[in-house]
């Protein structure tokens, strides 16, 4: 039986996140979703490729706990490196951001540009996973380690976040038309990336993320039946003191009843 | 007995205390040091106490294992939060970075300006820390968490990182002429720094509390024997991707034979 009333499990490093989480409430309104974030070792994304995996199944460990239907890793860096090991041991489907944003990036022609931390780039995950659909694609890769700092400041229409953009971006191929927002906390950027480069078309892990849960629930999974807004639970390893403003930001919600949880 | 031939353990969040190394074996060149840096947890500066304090105790517990004649907390956050903690359990003697830095600011005269990490500042360690030695000290205190992100990146010369400086220093009053470096990272960023702001006196934590270990072994700990440069021993809780050249900038010598340890 598959009892879709379940939760979806979503986890991540820290509140980011909550950006992938604000797409899912906005295409499945009635999902109900437990949040793991991760903040008492936040970032991954300038971890190795093993602390990162360790970190992805002890999360799963502690989602297992709501009987999740599906997990979703959040996560670009987690997702990059943690994924096969969870789906290894996972009694539920375990999805990652990476294989949705690559899709959407497959379907367009030209050029693609990724950006992301450190150790997504690195992971190559994004080439991966777009050339298994298109063999021939060409794919810039590029880290962009001060952007996270920048969103989580809250410096979002700011002069200073767009000569950080600047000099980033300016160090891929003009030809470049197709960019993959390769971190949770980007979308948070989009206005000041969209200054520097307009002509772009932007894929927002989020955005592609719940489309392809929305798919995943359409079939055998099942939607949950709702007549309202579903519920969120957020579990966090730590309360730093900016989280709330942070995940707010992300979440474009109040964040209310955290809870918790050693990890 | 005190054998002083015993090693010196330095516990930083990351690798950005080997600053602190970089003084210590420029004022006490034949000392051995062992340096724990919880890579895989960094950074502290925007966690909680709790979980700070919980890390300081697990790497005092590792440290503990090269029997040293003396526990350095270079990280300013571990040493605002993890202290008393450290030195409750610890079979040595226990030094923080504040303390020092503290003791050097109280020294001068006019308002004291206090920079670091989200956690230090609201820590209220350094005005505690002042205060107790000049109890009607002026203080200032700001929190600029973009700045060891810059210095990660290694952009130290950059108008960038100036115009960020710029952001931050323009929000002390101009009366402000004494500012402590309260994170292992700011020196790097002291020419961007003092391009801002030129007609001030810097307080370098690793400076200051090198002085002060030199202190500590001129009394009952001792002076190691030695005709040439001590050894210098480095375990890391992760071995991210770019630490050895965000390490080697912090230094200021190569980084070989790092280790890698559990916590």
């Amino acid at each position: 039986m598959n009892r879709p009333d379940r939760p979806i499990g979503v986890f991540d490093s820290g509140v980011g996140g909550l950006t992938v989480v604000r797409a899912l409430r906005r295409l499945l309104p009635g999902e109900a979703i437990v949040y793991l974030g991760d903040t008492a070792r936040v970032p991954y994304g300038s971890k190795s490729p093993e602390t990162v995996a360790r970190y992805a199944l002890q999360a799963g460990e502690i989602l297992q706990r709501f009987d999740p239907k599906l997990l979703v890793i959040a996560c670009n860096t987690a997702s990059a490196l943690g994924l096969g090991a969870l789906q290894a041991v996972s009694p539920c489907p375990v999805l990652g951001v990476i294989e949705p944003g690559a899709e959407a990036a497959a379907t367009v022609s030209g050029p693609i540009g990724v950006i992301g931390t450190m150790a997504t780039v690195q992971s190559g995950a994004y080439e991966t996973a777009i050339r298994r659909r298109k063999p021939d694609a060409v794919i810039h890769s590029l880290a962009c380690p001060l952007l996270v700092a920048l969103a989580e400041e809250g410096w979002l229409d700011d002069p200073i976040t767009d000569s950080v953009c600047r000099r980033y971006l300016n160090q891929l191929p003009f030809e470049v038309k197709t960019l993959i927002l390769g971190c949770t906390h980007y979308p948070l950027l989009l206005p000041a990336l969209t200054r520097v480069r307009p002509d772009t078309t932007w894929i927002d892990s989020g955005e592609v993320t719940a489309r392809s849960v929305d798919r995943l629930l359409q079939g055998s999974l099942g939607f949950r039946t709702a007549s309202a807004q579903g519920p969120l639970k957020i579990l966090l390893t730590d309360a730093g003191s900016r989280l709330k403003e942070i995940g707010e930001r992300c979440l474009g919600e109040t964040l209310d009843g955290v809870e918790l949880v050693g990890m």
